[in-house]
């Protein structure tokens, strides 16, 4: 079995795009781009260790899969922040802001169909499978996106209408990235699937992380500023939370806080994130994520694999929730 | 081997989505509303055509395949008229002015994706080649589409930019239509190569067409105002070919009519109308289309298949060419 290392340097390695050429440059340099300002690169590592479960042979065949998963994932963000309107990413501009609109909707486009071409690698007698998990999931990471924004709109949304939309836009991704390495791997349906689970409850258990560290995290660490999501009133786990809990005094609290703006930026995220601590929603948030880490593991053992085997994922998935960025 | 009338019965049976689900309605509306406004429908019933060369089996794994080709294009339509800031496409408002941006780039995405949904209907045999084809085709567009966004900001550009600039963007998926059928029919490589070169030379044909007719067509048959490439000074085969042409007296006429904006349409339309005319830009159009369609029916000849069931195809391209819309 290879390390966490190994997999870690074997998709570095790879994430120099192959591309056959490089012309026209507007289309194919916000690519390269996209590639290089970094990325933790989880869905192609989380493809390997899956993968690594049932092989070591790690040639063109699955490296290329694993890779169209990054692939995919990084066009997303590129639609994503031109529909967001976000001038950074990574602490570098955006492809929206670096080039310009109809560039950044053009590259994401042929990325899109790039992660096709690296999908194709896959062996063919899993082919037919690999695209439809991958076409699966694709159209659901939409969908994730188009609640996403239209959540935007509702005065308050649902902990269930949440948990919908963090799945289209998040997890699943994550599961079909386990999923697909086991499918190439050969493993058996059942082992497909409760990869799949394993993939998906750590990517709820990832996303409401992300939302947790948004508010809570350590600033220096995290690398941006703390507080978006609140100055945003986005739709993170911990503001339905705290919707859900807050009435009479804290409810009005809320509702006028969630009126300021950028100009009162510093007051709103404190005060926030105060009656997150107040009304409890912090250590709900802390024993959700800590939920869904073990739901994850379970599927985990669902496999039936040898928890000396599955240790890299567990490891992998650990490491992902303890972060501090 | 079907009528051209029950190929077109067949495509537009297809042409109503078939969708697991159509939640949330923002992000799959736009998709049954971009098939509902119509459309000629080419690329599937070249693909049908092709097929019908070899099998009369008209069954979902060539019928979804054929219908990829249209969803792709559809897809590319959406993406283009945020790009071109277009606010109608056939008589109707286009999905980024009928919903808005956002809504444009996703509901584009999405549909992309379901293009390759519809594509992994192809049987297994060919699938990987199928796929192939496919992302090769659908990337090279993005490269025409990009090629054609590069070349508005240059001040002229010659018949060989051109000419590389509409294959990529509209040649080859009419290519790509040809040789999927003949792939889906199990046609041998030396005649599904020829019938890609068919639907090539005939896509170049069919492109130059449309220049001709924004200038010269029958505004009533056209079904849209003439003369908005003249407006816009898209670099249309007869621009390219005009500006080659012109020189002293008639060169800086030209370049002033190019000054020209909204306001003084009338004239400036008439007036680079009267100059394609007087510079024999009009004729030499005419002659290139001829000359691309002969090379096209020579591709047909060459798949060494009789002409009694080449006839659908080259009526097909006949009636493409002599359209007057």
């Amino acid at each position: 079995m290879y390390t966490l290392e190994e997999i870690d340097r074997i998709v570095e390695n790879a994430s120099k795009l192959q591309l056959i050429h490089r012309e026209p440059a507007n289309l194919y340099e916000p690519l390269d781009y996209m590639m290089s300002i970094g990325g933790k690169r989880l869905r192609p590592k989380l493809c390997l260790h899956s993968y690594n479960l049932l092989s070591d042979d790690m040639g063109n065949s699955i490296i290329f899969p694993a890779m169209a998963l990054e692939v995919f994932h990084e066009y997303t963000l590129i639609h994503d922040d031109i529909m967001d309107r976000s001038d950074t990413r990574r602490g570098n501009p955006t492809v929206y802001k670096k080039w310009n609109e109809n560039i950044a909707i053009l590259s994401g486009d042929v990325m899109s169909l790039l992660s096709y071409k690296y999908l194709a690698y896959a062996p063919t007698e899993v082919l037919p499978d690999a695209l439809k998990l991958f076409t699966e999931t694709t159209m659901q990471v939409c969908e994730g996106q188009q609640y996403d924004m239209d959540f935007e709109n509702l005065p308050f949304i649902t902990k269930e209408d949440y948990l919908m939309m963090i799945g289209l836009k998040t997890a699943v991704l994550l599961a079909c990235s386990c999923k697909m390495g086991a499918l190439i791997g050969g493993a058996p349906v059942p082992v497909c699937n409760a990869l799949y689970q394993f993939g998906y409850k750590l990517g709820i258990a990832f996303q409401i992380t992300d939302d947790y560290l948004d508010t809570f995290g350590n600033e220096q660490v995290f690398g941006k500023k703390i507080g978006g999501d609140i100055v945003n009133n986005k739709k993170t786990w911990l503001l339905v939370d705290c919707i859900r809990r807050a009435d009479g005094e804290k409810k009005q609290a809320l509702e006028k806080l969630m009126q300021l703006g950028e100009e009162d930026r510093a007051l709103k995220v404190e005060s926030v994130r105060n009656l997150y601590v107040e009304l409890g929603v912090k250590e709900a948030a802390e024993a959700e994520i800590l939920a869904w880490h073990r739901k994850a593991l379970e599927e985990l053992d669902k496999t039936g694999i040898a928890p000396q085997q599955t240790r890299n994922l567990r490891q992998f998935a650990e490491a992902l929730l303890r972060r501090e960025k």
